[in-house]
């Protein structure tokens, strides 16, 4: 019986050495969730040229700004903005406190259930259920409804937190690009102290390197403490021209790569590829409708037509989600 | 001659061994300029205590923040704010451009020299002069006209260039605030792009750090390509009751230690001292008429009255630059 013991040692010893070598390939790919194509390596690529030392293609780390949209492009936004979710849900939780929003639009009709009437009022009627939403408490007092929510409200057809609906391939990215000495922001048309009080902890983003739209602050004092509190007043916009303007005004230089997913992030696509040096650019392009969703040109939200056809004259690098990535989000498929 | 040789060699040994150990406190001593004090005390005890891991009073480096004025605090800001003296040479650098300068207030009174007959018109003197030297331009030629300024104008009293006349003692803090696990941000009623041209060359901070005063910017396409034009329109006044709104626009979080040295910092103060935990405030007083300037309670320029008040009512360090410094400027006493 020496000889098949022997031969079963063996065999056990060959697969050990397999299985070591698939773990320690697998811990050399810093993408393990993106497929090998073009998408991948043009990434690869432009990491390894910024990074090699002693090249004209090579970026200081200090310089090594990387810039992400964040709706769309870090983590869902169908069937709606998780945002403009989180303002339903504030409504509802808020409504006992203004019984005149039973006759009053855009409440009357959110209250029903009927999202798309009280939309019916268009730009007045969404700035109108912001600021009942997102104003008229302290700085603090707003984190913790957010934290709150974040922590409890669930996706209507996942039924997943929605902070579990961020995609685990741009999670792989962030990561990859911090270990090459990247700073990663999030540069979002979203409401930025709606995103600070999950990014650090979701994406690695500490608040200090969030852009986003904002509305006006005042400080006054409250019990004898000084509180910041939050008014019904726009500030600013961080979306489509806003958003050089964004990444001026908060990091105070141009980005050497840009992530978006939609026409919204055009212009900072636009901006970062202006830069003299090497640049790189992605769109995010929904096309997977089964793990995700599909859409481009015709979406009213997170749509993407022009900057379809920018990044083909570009030569930017565009993912398919359904072909580039093998997986979605970080739990399922 | 034996015994005089040994002795000689011995005093050799003794001298280096002395002059070793001085170096080794030299190097141990994170804050040389800093003499011997309560002040230079209550930094390092403060840093100890939110260091120190597995206590009450221990923070993670992630909210170890640390904000820090300009004007006064880590430069110096007589006879005038350096950036005032910027407009005015950009003034005299634009005259020639600008014939109906030469009758028109406050510029008529500035191109003859007469500075308080040009700042006899108030603040909307002073905004158009700002308006006038600060917009128009895109911001990478505003940027450059920074540079050029720094690198070569010189303030009238010392022939210095502005950016020697930066505290050492400071420069020697916020190196061993981020030594210890600090973020280091600059939080000023200065010009956010007058300083971030240079902030991370002299104080190590780099531009996405630097919070101050703006006026908007408007994306345009020139040439083909985007640009950022900066328009006469204040956009954010980062002073007084401005900077804890600065603080919670930009860093998303509030500071555990603040470093101003007048009453337009009061308010930062009271924003970082009112978080809950460990925090640490300290002013910079002007007492050394010798070697910089003595003012406070009567200064037009950076004018220190309720917040000496307000230190002494807290508790809070105030650093007596005469008696706590034993170096103030880079080179020089």
């Amino acid at each position: 019986m020496r000889a098949p013991l022997g031969q079963a040692f063996l065999a056990i010893k060959l697969v050990g050495i397999l299985a070591l070598s698939t773990a320690a390939a697998r811990a050399a790919d810093p993408l393990p969730s993106w497929n090998d194509g073009k998408a991948k390596q043009s990434i690869i690529q432009f990491v390894a040229k910024v990074t090699t030392e002693g090249t004209a293609d090579s970026v200081p780390p200090a310089e090594r700004i990387a810039v992400f949209d964040n709706d769309g492009t870090l983590w869902a936004e169908q069937p709606m903005y998780f945002q403009f979710a989180f303002a339903l849900d504030r409504v509802k939780a808020l409504a006992p406190q203004h019984p005149e929003w039973k006759d009053k639009e855009p409440f009357a009709s959110l209250l029903r259930g009927d999202v798309k009437g009280a939309l019916a009022g268009g730009e007045p009627a969404i700035v109108q259920i912001v600021m009942a939403t997102h104003a008229g408490m302290t700085t603090e007092e707003f984190d913790t409804i957010v934290r709150n929510w974040a922590a409890s409200a669930r996706h209507p057809k996942t039924g997943r937190l929605y902070t579990q609906m961020v995609y685990q391939p741009m999670l792989e990215l962030l990561a990859y690009l911090r270990a090459n000495g990247f700073k990663t922001f999030i540069v979002s048309g979203g409401g930025i102290e709606f995103m600070r009080p999950w990014t650090e902890k979701v994406y690695g983003i500490p608040p200090e390197q969030v852009v986003g739209s904002s509305i006006r602050t005042r400080l006054e004092t409250r019990d004898g403490k000084p509180v910041l509190v939050r008014l019904p007043e726009i500030d600013f916009i961080d979306d489509k021209e806003g958003k050089p303007v964004g990444i001026h005004q908060y990091i105070g230089r141009r980005p050497i790569a840009a992530f978006g997913n939609s026409d919204g992030d055009l212009q900072m696509l636009q901006w970062t590829a202006a830069g003299s040096g090497e640049r790189f650019c992605l769109y995010v392009h929904h096309t997977d409708a089964e793990r995700e969703w599909a859409y481009d040109r015709q979406s009213s939200i997170g749509r993407l037509d022009k900057g379809l056809d920018e990044a083909k004259a570009q030569g930017w690098t565009v993912v398919s989600m359904k072909d580039d990535w093998n997986r979605i989000f970080p739990s399922g498929k």
